[in-house]
């Protein structure tokens, strides 16, 4: 769907890329064992700062920890779905299935985001009291 | 904060439960293995059908699955978080600690969930195409 | 909640407004039947540009029509909800009991609200593709 | 714009469905009338237990009530339209449509939406208080 | 992307407006010195009204005042980016880019986007306790 | 409001405050030229990665540049507003106004968000087309 747009600012190509973004492209394929660089550090590309700032940020962020990595992309998942961020949707979809969200996984997962959609509105709109236990 | 407000239904009590009520509350109760019924069942209680809609679906989403629970209950506060919806943030952080929930996988979540709004908001502000590989 | 918090600009009493202000006021009062001006009008009084402006609108969108009056103000609580404002939830509730809202009518309100976010965020999460005959 | 990507999970066609899966479509078709489902139930097949939940409650909760069941549709493009759910908008802009919603109704609809979207942020970033009688 | 769909209302072209339509287009065309009415205004043609209404709305307060109007699209496009909409984001991106934004403001704009919606979300999820000095 | 509830993880004290975190508050105070250490920073304070990170990130962002560090704080005000954030509200309004900014500017500020609100439902809701030009 964007995909019939033009971007807000250009794609970075490899050739055109300047030495900070080289060197972020450089460790995004070699942190991800890929060649493939997606559109968004593309488009990222035109801010070298913030660049190197999202890639660090994520490269911490999604790492292994007391979480692992793999429910941290289903929780990436969860808050684009809640954003109706497509790109963000689609793009870690895919990330997730490929460290090995099965289809019953996502679809326990959606189930889930749906029931605490139904559940907050539920509490906001009823203006349900804060009980003491949870003050 | 809520809580100095009435919600906009009342709070049903114990005594003033018909058959229906008693019924979830009492299995509320014997899932949860505790007495305990926090606020958000006891103002759904003015509509049964809501309640044993909500109670059936929240026992069978937040169960053991392909998904662990402690799992599920992150992915609600992540949910809960994009909503701000403060009884929900608070009552479901609770019971994530209840499941086995350290700070660390608290300050995990946390950190994911801010990593995910700030790189959708660059994904749709800057209109990234969508990559063929994830159409 | 808020009103422990000062608000951003400060209330404005009658004594203090000026002409613009003081008519708006007099027609709120004269098409509402009341005497009482809630706060969000006393804030906005800061701006009488704004004030006209805004109740203008809502004098006439919220006038009856191809709908009702009641359903327009049942539609504002479905809004307020999902953009989570206390304020809006708690006036907007007050003024759709006052225009004849049950309990009855205010539980099937929420009970399709809550219905609505379940499925809104299937169908974005799951990327559901538009049917030709919605195009 | 959905329509030219692939959904998470596969479109579920009748001679794909299990029993489970093949009753909800029954009682879709035999309860609105029409042998059409849309892509919505398809892709929610993937999972019978999600599928059967949330035909069970979108039956219930639509149904004529203390409110009318086309002032039920109007609420829906109204959560639609705030949680910007493309395939939701459309498609219950076209249910309402089926039942009886002029132009000119679904044109005072998205005056409401609009005038309730404008004064609720005005609410909140000037941080109105809430008025002793909404407490 | 919602290129593709038929909106819900008919565009209006100039041939179809009514005196009133016809008086706002030429407003518009000779407060913004193009010839040029883009889909936003043809759509709400449909409803006289709130035409009229959105076009007093906009041009009063896009006007320059304590703000500049390069400054005010600046905020457009936050607001538009955060609800996501696609039209709206495009649209006032293209009239900043028309009042004066260079690629480095828009990309600074972005940062500072991206930058609250992650710290807005660590102060909503980590309940984080609102400080005396600003009460 | 928030500030009668406990945060999720406590406050830190500068005499709890290991290295790490000391450094940082001392960085925030000389930047700031206050001694003043807000409650959002206590918070983050149990987990100095994050701590790090949004301190970096925000005093890169908000730094002058293309943009005004005025413009880049009532962006803030914007983003905060529009996710309802009472913290981020208060907290970039008082910061806001150490900057420079006038009840006016506020005011205008408040009624361009609430403009953007205002439009960016209708474009959603009446699923208005993008204009060729805007592509």
């Amino acid at each position: 769907m964007a995909s019939e747009y033009s971007p807000v600012l250009p794609l970075i190509a490899d050739e055109e890329a300047g030495p900070r973004v080289a060197a972020v492209f450089a460790d995004i394929r070699a942190t991800r064992q890929t060649d493939f660089i997606n559109n968004f550090w593309r488009v990222l590309a035109n801010d070298p700062d913030n660049l190197e700032r999202t890639w660090a940020e994520l490269k911490a962020v999604m790492a292994p920890g007391a979480l692992d990595p793999l429910v941290k992309d289903l929780i990436y998942v969860a808050i684009s779905t809640n954003n109706n961020c497509t790109y963000c949707v689609r793009s870690h979809t895919a990330s997730s299935r490929a460290k090995g969200a099965t289809d019953e996984m996502l679809t326990e997962l959606h189930a889930v985001i749906a029931a605490a959609n139904r559940t907050n509105r539920l509490a906001i709109g009823l203006q349900v009291p804060v009980d003491d236990v949870f003050s």
